[in-house]
C-alpha cells in the first residue's frame, strides 16, 4: 500500500507555523554557528543582472561560442560559501550551486587549504592514465573516500569525468554482464564475434536496449541521449538507439489527499514496465538495464513512491535486468542521506549507482557480479581526474565533521516548510511543493511565469533554477543554513507579491 | 600523383650514418640544454617491473575493479620531465606519456608554478557551470590559450572533457547543422518535430549516420564506439548504430617503392567512401558528417598521403558531409605542427577539430557555419574545466618559449632515423618504420613478439606502447630530446639483440 512519503511529512505545517509565529526561533537559527566563515548577511545588488560588465563579457563569449545561456559572469575569487559575486559586484545568495555541482559552496577554507598543500601539488599537475599507471597512493585515497561512502552492497568502483561518461560506462558494463550471463561462466567470445563486432554486426554486436522512463535525463552523449527525455531542444535532431522508454509516475497532489489514485498511478507504470520489457525481447532488442533517477530532477523534480522503487527493483531482478540507478543529481547528500535511494530501503541494492556533480568526479559503483571479466573492456584513456579525489577527499570530511547531513534534513524542512507556506498564500501561483532534504521544488502557474520568478528573484539577489515545464528548483549547497532559506523564501514571497 | 610521404623523408639514411658513426654528434645532444632541469641522467632499475611495491598495490587495487590493465603504480611526487619514478624506486624514461597525454612530462616546473599560483587558486577550488556562469577572465583566458593556436579557419571552440565527449559533440554538431541545413535559414522546429524527438522518432529524431574508417580510433561512448574499429575488445557487447565503415588506406612499405600501388590503394578508399555515402542516402540513413584520425593511433599508426586527406575533404564537401578531424591524440604539437591535419595544406579547412590528451582538456574547434542555431544544444554541466585551462595557457606559454615544435621535429628526427637504423640491423623482426614529427611507429613480426619487446624495453627502464596488431607507438612528451631517444634506442637495440 501507498504510504504517504517522507518528502512531503518533511516540512509540517505546524511545525512551520511556529517557525513563522515567533521571531525567536529564526533569530536561534540566524544566530546558529555559521558553517563558512567571511559570508555576507545577505545578497547586495548594485546592478540589473546581467550588468554592464557581464553584458561586455557576454558580447565577447559569445564570438567563441553561442553563449545565449550565460545568466552572467563571476568573480569567484570574491565568491564566498552561498554567495556568488558577479563581475558587476553583485553579490547573490545561491541556491542553484552551478547546477547543482557544487556540495560546499565557494571558496571554502578546507578545499582552499587542500589545493594549496604541497602533499597534493603532484595530483595537481601529473595527470596519470589511471587504468595503467596509477599513483602508489590511489589504491588507498579511493578506498578511504569513494569506498568510505559507497551504497551499501556495492563494493566496486570505477572512476570517470563527469555524469554522462558514467551512465554510459555503467549502461556498457550492463551489456557487457548481460551478454556473459548468455554465454555462461566458461564460454569465450567465439571469432565471429571477435571479426563481426569490429563492423557493428551481430553477434559481436549485439541487438540490446535500456529502459529509461519519459522525463529522466541522464545525460547528452549519444547512448545517453537515447535515455533522455526531458526537454525537446536537448534531443533534436540527433538519431538515437530504439530503447524502450515507460511512464514515471505523475502523482495527484498533496499526496496525503490522493493516495489511491496514486497507488493505482504506480501500478499502472510498473506494468508498463513490465510490457516493455516483452515487447523488446519478443522483437530481438532485450532490455539488458534500465536506469531511473530517484528523482527526475531535469525533467521537473518528479518524486516516486518507495513502494514504486522497490517493486521496480524487483521487477528489474525478475527479468534479469540490471538495475542502475542515476544519482548523478541527488548523490552526495542533498536528500539529506547520502544516497537518495538509501530512502527506500532496499533489500536487493541497484546493481550500479552513477554519480557525479557533488561527488566532482564522475563514476559510478557496481556489484560484484557485474564485474567485466577482462581489462580494457571498461577503459578510456584518463579514467577519472586524481585532481578531483583531492577535493572530494575533503568534501567527506568536511559532511563528517560539521554534521552536514544533519544540516541538510534542518534546512531542507525549513525549505520545504515556507514553501508550503508560500503555496498556501499564492493558490493561484504556487503549487506541488515536494522535495526531500534540500532537494526541493515548487511548481509555477505556467512556464512563463516561471521564468519570470526565477528572473525576479536573480534580480533580487537569489539564484535558482528552472525544471521541466513548470517547476522552480532549489539546489542549495550542503552548507546552506535555515537563515539563508530565511532570506530566500523572503525574497521569493516579495517577488510573489509583486506579481 | 602520390608523393613520397613527408612522414617517410623526415629521418633520411644519411643522416642517421652520420649520426652513428661519430660519438661527436651524440655528444653534442646530450650537451645540448636540457629543457626540463633535475632529469637523471638515465632510466635506474631495481627491481622487475612491477616490482613487489607494485604488485602488492595491484593486489589492492584489483579489489576495487578489475585492475589487470595496471602495468605499475608510480610515485609522480618524484618523477621529473621523461622520467617516471615507480613505487618500487625504479626510473624509467616514458616515451608513451600516459598514452599521449602528457606534453611536458612530469612536474614540469613551469606547471608547478601555475599550479601553486594565487591568481590560479580560484579556478582549482570553484568549478562553474562554463555554459551558465563562467568566470569573468574566461572569455580572455580562452581567447589567449584556446583561439591563440586554434587551426587555421576555425575561430569557434567549445570546451568538454575528455576525447570521447568532444567527439560526441562534434558529431553532435554536424548533426544539428545537417538537419538545419534541410530545413532552411528560416524554418522553425515543428510541433512534430518537437514532440517526436522526445520519444526518439522521427522526424525529430532522424535517421542520421556518420561514417568512420577501419582501424579508426574515436573513444568508447556509445556515439564513439560507433565510430572506433581498432580491437574487439573495446567493442564487443555493445550495441552500436548502423553507420558506413569505409577502408582507411593500407600502403606497401617503403613506400617510395610502391608508388603506384599506393596511389591506387587511395583511389580505391576514396571511391569506397563515395560509395558508401550513396548507399546510406538511397537508404535513408544519410551521412551527416564523416570523422578520420590524421593518423590512426590506437589501430596501428596508420598513416595515409596528404593527396588522400586532401580528396577526401573534397569529397566530403561536394557531399554535404561535415569533416571532422580527429586530434585528440595528434593534436598539440607530436607531429612536429600543432594540428596533424596542418600537414596536408588544405585550402579549405576541416569543419570541426576535436583535441584532448596533450591539450589537457577537451573541445572542438569548429567553422562559423556549423554554429548552433539556439543555446542548449551543445551544452552540459560542466562544458570542459577551467582547471585544466591552467595547466594548457602554461603548456602553450612552454611550447613557444621553448620552441618545442622545433624540438619534437628534431627529436623526431633522430628517432625515426634510428628506428630505420634498427629496421635495417633487424629485417627479420622489425619493419614499416614510420612517423612524423616524434609521432612514430615500427612493426614486429608478430603479436607475440611486439608484446615481449614493450615488456623488455620496459624492464630495462623504458615505457612504450603497443598499437594495432604489430605495432610499438612512440608517443614521447615535447620536451623529449635527442639524447632521451639515444638510451630509448640504445634499449631498444639490445633487447633485440637478446631475442
Amino acid at each position: 500500500m501507498l504510504r504517504v512519503k517522507d518528502f512531503e511529512m518533511i516540512g509540517t505545517r505546524p511545525c512551520l507555523t511556529v517557525l513563522r509565529g515567533t521571531g525567536h526561533i529564526w533569530l536561534r537559527s540566524y544566530s546558529s554557528r555559521p558553517l563558512v566563515q567571511g559570508e555576507p548577511n545577505g545578497p547586495s545588488i548594485k546592478t540589473e543582472i546581467p550588468g554592464p560588465n557581464s553584458k561586455k563579457l557576454l558580447k565577447q563569449m559569445n564570438e567563441i561560442n553561442l553563449s545565449s545561456s550565460v545568466l552572467l559572469f563571476a568573480d569567484y575569487n570574491k565568491s564566498i560559501g552561498n554567495y556568488l559575486r558577479d563581475a558587476d559586484g553583485n553579490t547573490l545568495l545561491d541556491i542553484y550551486t552551478q547546477i547543482s555541482s557544487l556540495p560546499l559552496g565557494y571558496n571554502h577554507p578546507d578545499l582552499v587549504k587542500a589545493i594549496q598543500s604541497p602533499k597534493n601539488l603532484s595530483h595537481l599537475v601529473n595527470r596519470p592514465a589511471l587504468g595503467v599507471m596509477p599513483d602508489e597512493e590511489w589504491p588507498d585515497r579511493v578506498t578511504k573516500s569513494l569506498l568510505k561512502v559507497a551504497p551499501k552492497g556495492l563494493k566496486q568502483v570505477y572512476t570517470m569525468m563527469c555524469g554522462s561518461c558514467s551512465n554510459e560506462n555503467a549502461i556498457k558494463t550492463a551489456f557487457i554482464w548481460y551478454q556473459n550471463k548468455l554465454r555462461g561462466s566458461n564460454k569465450k567470445h567465439t571469432t565471429q564475434e571477435l571479426d563481426s563486432c569490429m563492423i557493428n554486426q551481430p553477434p559481436g554486436t549485439p541487438k540490446l536496449s535500456v529502459l529509461s522512463f519519459h522525463g529522466a535525463f541522464h545525460g547528452r552523449t549519444l547512448g545517453c541521449l537515447t535515455l533522455t527525455h526531458s526537454k525537446a531542444i536537448h534531443k533534436l535532431d540527433i538519431p538515437a538507439f530504439d530503447w524502450p522508454i515507460a511512464d514515471f509516475p505523475n502523482y495527484k497532489y498533496p499526496l496525503n489527499e490522493f493516495q489511491k489514485e496514486n497507488a493505482a498511478e504506480d501500478k499502472r507504470c510498473l506494468a508498463k514496465v513490465e510490457e516493455l520489457f516483452h515487447e523488446y525481447k519478443s522483437k530481438g532488442n532485450p532490455v539488458a538495464a534500465l536506469i531511473i533517477e530517484p528523482i527526475q530532477a531535469e525533467g521537473g523534480d518528479n518524486f516516486a513512491s518507495v513502494e514504486f522503487f522497490q517493486k521496480l527493483r524487483k521487477l528489474a531482478s525478475d527479468n534479469g535486468v540490471a538495475f542502475i540507478c542515476d544519482e548523478v543529481q541527488t548523490g552526495a547528500c542533498p536528500t539529506g542521506k547520502f544516497w537518495a535511494h538509501e530512502h527506500w530501503n532496499l533489500s536487493d541494492p541497484p546493481d550500479l549507482v552513477t554519480f557525479s556533480k557533488k561527488m566532482l568526479l564522475g563514476g559510478f559503483y557496481y556489484k560484484d557480479e557485474l564485474r567485466p571479466e577482462m581489462p580494457y573492456r571498461i577503459f578510456n584513456t584518463w579514467m577519472g581526474d586524481p585532481s578531483k579525489l583531492v577535493l572530494l577527499e575533503e568534501v567527506i570530511k568536511v559532511i563528517e565533521r560539521d554534521q552536514l547531513i544533519e544540516n541538510v534534513n534542518k534546512t531542507g524542512k525549513a525549505l520545504i516548510s515556507g514553501l508550503k507556506e508560500l503555496e498556501k498564500q499564492h493558490p493561484q501561483v504556487l503549487s506541488k511543493t515536494r522535495g526531500l532534504g534540500t532537494f526541493a521544488a515548487i511548481d509555477v502557474a505556467t512556464p512563463e511565469l516561471r521564468d519570470r520568478l526565477v528572473a525576479k528573484m536573480r534580480a533580487k539577489g537569489v539564484i535558482t533554477g528552472g525544471c521541466g515545464t513548470y517547476g522552480i528548483r532549489f539546489r542549495p549547497a550542503l552548507i546552506c543554513q535555515e537563515s539563508h532559506i530565511k532570506i530566500a523564501l523572503d525574497i521569493l514571497s516579495s517577488v510573489l507579491k509583486e506579481l
